[in-house]
């Protein structure tokens, strides 16, 4: 009994003891499934949803969904694209692949090495999508003003100017920054800035540049010729004939360093002319950098340094106020200055890349990675060959990576070498290649450019036409275009 | 003993019972102490905070941080302002406020009427925040090439079309669309395809416009004059003076309707010219719409349509194709499109303010309100005085809104009375506002205008000045600038 009451007790002790725990137990599932179901902390209202987010993350959602969209490897959706029946945005497919998810290889395609489209960092830009992602509310800069007064961010051209510093590619300190809807905007702004001034008694500038010259130099000048300045040909005629030059005459000079098409650093020839010297690839996953440029007036863009082209946004570094002022005003009056939702993408843009420079996640070391591969591989196909042959590239010392490095071109310039194909451009289009003639370069048409640059897609399907072109010699024949996939 | 049996049998029974319970009721609060605490289901790993979001949620939050931020109804922070010390954004106070939240009136400030900036908008985007923001990832348009080969969003050019379709004011189906960076990109690209080509043998076209009309139109023109074009002065001197005008010659005329400065609707003076009839202004807040526009070239603006001016967004409508294309390749030439940021912004803003065209949030609705409700109040304190007055505008019937409408035009274009005000500009500004001379538009120094589309700061300041300087009339003398707060 004493056992018995003794056990009853305990366990009635015991009864109780499950009663509080079980009580207790089940109010805790209570809590539980209260704070589970009902969302009872947090709320569960809009304002709470998405991690504290509200009005940004009906957007963020919406990017999200189209990133998420397989297409195989071979293309990308953007919020922009062709909605279709689904109301959806559809995958866009690189050159030569096709079909819903873009998982489908176009037969007979020829290869495109035609264009200066740098897809070869979008890669880069997927890898680091948290970090460059920008949102942008409805209302930012609705006004034509910026900062203090300015049509330009203050804090973008603060970060360029980091940047430049940090490559070690231009001297700034001494530069006044003037923005163009990419550089291509430039070209014209520096141009008038150089000119004499409309109402002046003095003859126009002549604009020129050396051959090969990038073709754009030629035509937006031909199509802004007016009172002040005229295209005026090449450097040849004016260097080589001292004679004939007249030595009051104002020249404007374009140089490009690393040039485009053959990707060699070069110097303006025209002794006291106004140079305009275009920097877009002069960093250092394109060429070697030796030293900081400091030229009177420089170019540069994103289209080349991020691979951001489509966001037409390019920059000059000027040393004359006068000249950034004239320029200025050119930018003014032609377009009230540059978009200001680009300005605030390229500042992300830039910020990524000053966060990573020199650690492993260096865009430079990224780019120059994928592009001395890309000249490598090209150049082991090619020195087998007799009919075709490229630029010579030595490896350099570059200041940036502070070591000797490979070539990393971002175009090869194509000798086509056999008597028979005077023409090189139609020589390789005939081999399933589209290239850039250089007669746009005034370079003649034994020369044409194939760009390295693009997608991965792009340069595997040039490799691969460019390797059943080599094979063919021993035929001692033109290849027929390919028609096996 | 039975009944202890039984009492005992029941109480081991509960016991087993609650035992079960309790187990239970542990096990599933250990379930869910797992699921709170070790994040079981769904996981608290990075790629699921956010309401589910990964790569757009640290751009969110941050977008979200810096519109949080109070600046007293004074001013907003943007995503790209000028850092402080806390390494954030700050303040960007409107005209005449100023302090950390913009909280402080600057005294003595003068009222500002003198530009053109559309912020009579920006509580309409602040009110619409989750459905116009957009992110953009870091990979979005990388290429210089969107959907199909083109530089434009086929996508967008599709929403405009819809736009104008549902708003009235526009006839597009038999129209070609031209993008440019800005309105004011579309300028010289109009002059230069309505002109002869460069090397025709035909004179230079002449570039016109009747007076007042907006100075861009002569400036430009007279920056970019090349061999095909020229600045050719008003409409006047050709329209009056028919015995001086040689039929053949190409005349190009700048219409702006509803015109600027003085906000009333145009049309081509000089039978037989080509016009480029600016319609920045022709939507239903701005002016009533009378009838579709379908002129030959009409000039559009994100500026004045949504208040995106920063946004430099404007496009043509073109009729013929000829005239389209070569618009299109001088927009190529000269900056090989427009920004691809901005296309997929604007897109997202065209979309929210079709979603809400006629409903209780239709922009045209509230920015009617806002600017009707301005016009209003200007026009009661100016009514008073006999020292300034305004350009007379009826009520007008509008076909949008399907009713009689009082004016809300975006400028007031003020004349001077008094014999002894014989520069309007110096008058007003003696009065503390500052406005854009008549000079500009030549229409002579007894005009200025006056902005009524800025923020409602602006206005409200400007609203305080007149009232100011009318009162003083009584006086029969300018009154001093304020200095009362």
């Amino acid at each position: 009994m004493a056992i018995g009451w003794h056990r009853s007790q305990s366990l009635a002790s015991a009864g109780l003891g499950l009663h509080v725990l079980l009580c207790s137990s089940l109010l805790l599932n209570a809590v539980f499934i209260a704070h589970q179901f009902l969302g009872a902390s947090p709320p569960a209202t809009p304002e709470r949803l998405g991690d504290g987010l509200s009005w940004a993350l009906q957007a963020a959602k919406e990017a999200e969904d189209v990133a998420a969209v397989d297409c195989s490897g071979h293309g990308s959706v953007f919020l922009d694209g062709v909605t279709g029946e689904d109301g959806r945005p559809g995958c866009e497919c690189n050159s030569c692949f096709s079909g819903p998810d873009c998982s489908v290889r176009i037969p007979n395609c020829a290869a495109d090495g035609q264009g200066g489209d740098p897809l070869f960092l979008e890669p880069y830009w997927k890898r680091h999508a948290a970090a460059s992602a920008v949102v942008f509310s409805g209302w930012h800069r609705l006004s034509y003003i910026t900062t203090d007064g300015h049509l330009k961010s203050v804090e973008l051209d603060r970060q360029i100017r980091r940047l430049h510093r940090a490559v070690g590619n231009a001297v700034v300190d001494d530069k006044y920054l003037v923005f163009g809807t990419g550089s291509t905007h430039l070209i014209n702004a520096l141009v008038y800035a150089l000119s004499p001034e409309g109402n002046a008694a003095s003859p126009p500038a002549s604009v020129v540049a050396t051959v090969p010259y990038f073709a754009m130099y030629k035509s937006q000048t031909v199509m802004f010729d007016g009172r002040e300045y005229r295209w005026d040909g090449t450097t040849a005629a004016w260097a080589n004939n001292n004679s004939s030059r007249n030595p009051t005459r104002g020249f404007i000079e374009f140089v490009t360093s690393p040039n485009n098409p053959d990707s060699t650093l070069h110097e303006p020839i025209l002794a006291g002319s106004s140079a305009i010297v275009d920097h877009a690839y002069y960093w250092p996953h394109l060429t070697h950098i030796p030293a900081p440029a400091d030229e009177d007036v420089m170019l540069f863009t994103t289209s080349k340094l991020s691979g951001h082209a489509g966001s037409r946004f390019g920059w000059a570094l000027v040393r004359d106020e006068k000249v950034a002022s004239r320029a200025i005003s050119y930018i003014e009056e032609s377009t009230v200055g540059t978009s200001r939702e680009t300005q605030l993408r390229v500042l992300k843009i830039l910020k990524v890349i000053l966060a990573n420079l020199h650690g492993k996640e260096d865009i430079f070391a990224f780019g120059y990675d994928v592009m001395s591969s890309r000249w490598r591989r090209l150049n082991a196909v090619v020195s087998r060959s007799t009919r075709i042959s490229l630029q010579k590239m030595p490896p350099q010392y570059c200041t940036y990576f502070n070591r000797i490095k490979e070539p990393s071109p971002a175009y090869a310039w194509v000798k086509c070498e056999w008597v028979e194909d005077d023409d090189c451009y139609e020589t390789l289009l005939a081999a399933g290649i589209n290239s850039l003639t250089g007669t746009v370069n005034e370079a003649g048409t034994r020369y044409t450019r194939l760009s390295l640059i693009k997608t991965q897609d792009d340069f595997d399907m040039l490799l691969e036409r460019i390797t059943e072109f080599v094979d063919a010699e021993k035929h001692g024949r033109a290849p027929a275009a390919s028609s096996s996939m």
